[in-house]
């Protein structure tokens, strides 16, 4: 016989019964009935109940052991009486009455308890995480998420893709964040970074020829606690192609992305791969007053500058008047709604930080509120059948400049869905958004600089940069969007060198600066690229979106605490002297109010 | 028609003829026949013949361009004649006539060649490694280091094992390596370190109750240059099981590796699941020399001590008397050998440090040299018929204290296999070596120490920590040997707090440091942990015995050089003195002879 289970703790039915069996597992829940005890035994698999009573050896033995020790019972499958049948547990038509028992590893008192699903402080889960993984909620995730990854790695597998591991030991990446160093022992004063992603490593990939490159690939940034990402480190898939377009990019991943989110939607529905929206950058802002719309919200925005430009609503006129917009968000179906509702939202917005979100209310075709009386009836008509709203139906104002009248629609847009329920939680909803911006003007810096990535080909190539207006030249550069989180991010790349160093010209880098600040990937180019693209995918949040949690801890296996600490091991910790001194460092204490730095570490 | 390729450049045969085609590849080789260019394009996939003449717009682009320029041919299939058909290229039947070319990028002159496999030096390679990667050999040998992790990966899978990733940024770990480490920029003094292994995680995994854990996880050492092993980083398939014990590990694990072998060794003879002997340490250190047999070679060591208790040959009855081993390599069918054979054999054992290397030569029956002649004839053919060797063959003599005289012999057994040619270069032979001793005497410190895991479970358990010798107990620990390499390691954990604390205490550390160094797992194991035990593999190692390659960077992407720099990207670097602030660091000059400490970088 096995030395620890001839079974495991879901495999037991009807059909073993009589049989004797070896289980090992936790003790999970205990129930005394005076002299006879039941206990939930569990392993990674599931439960079994066992049963001990006065006849047995091992009653004794058990009824002293804490919850979650780990046992092996000897004993014999015997099945339950039909009103004790448990239908909802695979396990449920037996129980395991046990003849003896051997203790593997008696557990102390509990920090935290494991059956059950009750809130617990973060520190003590995060310090006890070996518990907290063993809750029922907790488990599932990781075990989705290990699922998850299995089947994409699966997907791009099949679609042709090999994945290859890139250097986790490197130099500086110029993604733009702040990078983890890792001091040089050999080369004093030198220091290798962790990768922000390995965005040149699989740049060089293509250009030594290797066609097409993933990795669920671990990326590192160290950056300042936020709510919506983990401190250090987290996991990309991260792709790149030889020799293709945006579209191909896009149709090679859109079953791979659609099938993940089918395989584990659990019935909810899926945008169908062939079937992702495509919306360029400026529609997504217009329509979605963001560039990572829910398109589970039914609300769409729409752009109603022109009938302000003469109107009885001063406030408007004088906005559009001096080149604001009015933008516009539907309310349906609110005519019972009090006046409350309305200027809720309002209050909402100005706490929000903008000037107040205007309303139009309706009733039975009748319009209520400021903007309807100044605007007057007629042309409120007007707007509202060039809207195609109806008589019951309410409507928000956003206005003020561009940007931020989309910013608070696009909010408004959100808040409004909301609090009408109009938001199907049963859909996963994706989309490409594309034709971003290659360049923005930066206010602050009073210059033109990139939008995002400096290394995407922009459309209309060398010709565009020497011809066009830097601010009207859109990237072959989308993300990826499901339910208003960007998921992926890509682009085609830029793999010309002189269009490279042009690119970088104008927002007022040399040459020089190209080629000192991504050397490699510059160097290569001059020895034959393939023109290639690529994307990469947040594993965390896709993961996060499919078990329906909310804080990415909870679909992470050993997550540090929201001060980048892991309670559980320790880290980081006080190096030793001598470690420091091998890597020829001394710490300095942050200034105090003197400002004089203060060594503090002896070598 | 696509962009950049109707078809790869592996495609195309006879059944295309007449075909209109665009392919898009490297200029791999270029010979012009006068008026006639052909052109090997080459891309991932394969090569295809382009043919350009003077009817041609593309002969006089295709002339200028430099071998690897990335082009996009667009052309016509046309079937080779008899006489050029190429059997040995999966194109060879055809070759395409440029209509037209598009030049996707034009190379500069190459610093080191692509077509052909000559030597190149590895500064340059490494340098431009994305055009190393192109080469036949080494773009081979990185496509089948991306096959065999994807082959361990499924058959870990199919074994039942789930993939978890554990933490890259973590704290120190117990592996006895020196870690990286990498700077806390909240904590000021305080620092993360990069994992040697996933040792403790998968420990943790195992008591979080997950089962069954695999990982193809990067681990990262720093140590001083070796020829064996890369700089920096390396992957190893980590596994942890619970509920096992070491024959359970080896039965799941054998048809894993032996299948990976099969499925890559071309071939070539891989033992059988199910059949990997397993060799006690004891066992292999008698007749291997070596806790790594090279089980192809098929000498046997034979301690022959007692026959020299008494012996005309003095030095022997000398070493023997002094409590000294002597151990004999048969040297089979070596009549025809000259002295010279035997001599150099000593001059070799001498240069390796060691007293030297006795030999017997033997030709029809009769004995030579110097042992034979004063051991006496009867007693040699009494040796010889004990060790089964025949009137033809040779033996060498190792003796001393029993570690170096079986260091001599298991060197003297490669080497005398190597000269003989008896090595089946045609055979990956796998084995267990098991039972190793968990405590060794540590001849410098004067105490008994770990012999290798401190975290394996000693076999008797906390009985034979209490009652026995230390020097006499052994471990549940194993190591996976092929050809003379290690290619993974592992055991059955103690998962016993109490133990745990005991076998410590046995090399004079107390529970106090037990719970500093290893608070993490210490305190877990209160909890109720499991019974478990797993290895890890050496993927880097693996693979280069299956590439039948010499050196590691033969079969990694982007290694670095033996200083730890990444040439190709330019790391390790200076930081910004913004970072090092940020980071609260300083950076000391190496103590130059006056030994004071001199800080190079203003804060």
């Amino acid at each position: 016989m096995h030395a620890y289970r001839t079974h495991n703790c879901a495999q037991l039915s009807a059909k073993n019964v009589g049989e004797t069996v070896r289980l090992s597992g936790w003790i999970h829940r205990k129930r005394d009935h005076g002299g006879v005890l039941f206990i939930d035994l569990r392993d990674h698999f599931g439960l079994t109940q066992i049963v001990a009573d006065e006849d047995s050896p091992a009653l004794s033995v058990l009824e002293k052991l804490r919850l979650e020790s780990v046992v092996t019972i000897d004993g014999e499958v015997k099945a339950r009486t039909a009103e004790t049948v448990n239908k909802d547990l695979p396990t449920g038509e037996i129980e395991v009455f046990a003849r003896d028992v051997t203790v593997q590893s008696a557990a102390e008192e509990l920090p935290m308890p494991v059956a059950g699903e009750q809130e617990y402080p973060e520190d003590i889960r995060l310090k006890y995480r070996f518990l907290d993984l063993r809750r029922e909620t907790l488990h599932k995730n990781i075990m989705t998420r290990v699922a998850v990854v299995a089947d994409m790695r699966e997907r791009m597998k099949n679609a042709g893709f090999n994945e290859f591991s890139t250097p986790i030991l490197t130099a500086s990446s110029p993604e733009g964040a702040r990078d983890f160093l890792v001091p040089s022992r050999l080369h004093a004063g030198e220091f290798y970074a962790l990768p922000q992603a390995p965005q040149q490593y699989k740049q060089l990939l293509m250009v030594a020829g290797f066609d097409r490159y993933f990795q669920i690939a671990p990326c590192f940034r160290d950056e300042d606690p936020r709510a919506d990402r983990l401190p250090g480190e987290f996991y990309q898939l991260d792709l790149e192609m030889s020799f293709v377009t945006q579209e191909e990019v896009w149709d090679t991943m859109e079953p791979v992305i659609a099938g993940t989110f089918e395989a584990f939607a659990e019935g909810k529905h899926v945008t169908a791969a062939g079937e992702f929206p495509r919306i360029p950058y400026a529609e997504s802002m217009l329509k979605y007053g963001t560039d990572k719309p829910d398109l589970r919200n039914p609300l769409i925005i729409t752009d109603v500058t022109s009938h302000f430009e003469q109107s009885g609503f001063g406030l408007f006129e004088k906005i559009v008047g001096g080149g604001g917009r009015v933008r516009v968000i539907p309310a349906p179906g609110t005519h019972e709604k009090s006046r409350k509702f309305f200027d809720d939202m309002n209050d909402w917005a100005r706490k929000e930080g903008f000037a107040g979100l205007g309303y139009v209310t309706r009733k039975g075709g009748e319009f209520g509120g400021p903007i309807a009386k100044n605007h007057g009836p007629e042309r409120m008509e007007e707007l509202y059948a060039e809207l195609g709203l109806g008589e019951n139906d309410g409507l928000f104002f956003a206005a003020g400049k561009e940007a931020d009248a989309a910013k608070l629609a696009g909010a408004a847009r959100i808040r409004v869905a909301d609090q009408l329920e109009l938001i199907d939680q049963d859909r996963f909803e994706l989309a490409w958004i594309v034709d971003f911006p290659f360049y923005e003007y930066d206010e602050d810096e009073k210059k033109v600089d990139f939008s995002h990535n400096p290394f995407s080909m922009p459309q209309g190539g060398m010709e565009a940069l020497e011809n066009q207006d830097p601010l009207t030249i859109n990237a072959y550069q989308y993300d990826l969007v499901c339910n208003g989180f960007e998921i992926a991010s890509g682009s085609i790349r830029n793999h010309k060198p002189d269009t490279m160093v042009k690119a970088f010209e104008i927002v007022g880098l040399s040459k020089q600066d190209v080629e000192e600040q991504f050397g490699g990937m510059y160097r290569a180019f001059q020895y034959g690229a393939p023109p290639h693209g690529g994307m990469a995918a947040g594993v965390d949040r896709i993961v996060m979106l499919l078990c329906g949690a909310q804080n990415l801890r909870e679909v992470t296996l050993f997550p540090m605490n929201q001060k980048a600490e892991d309670l559980l091991m320790g880290a980081p910790s006080r190096p030793e002297p001598r470690q420091l001194r091998e890597l020829h460092l001394r710490v300095v204490e942050p200034p105090k109010k003197d400002d004089t730095p203060k060594i503090v570490s002896e070598n």
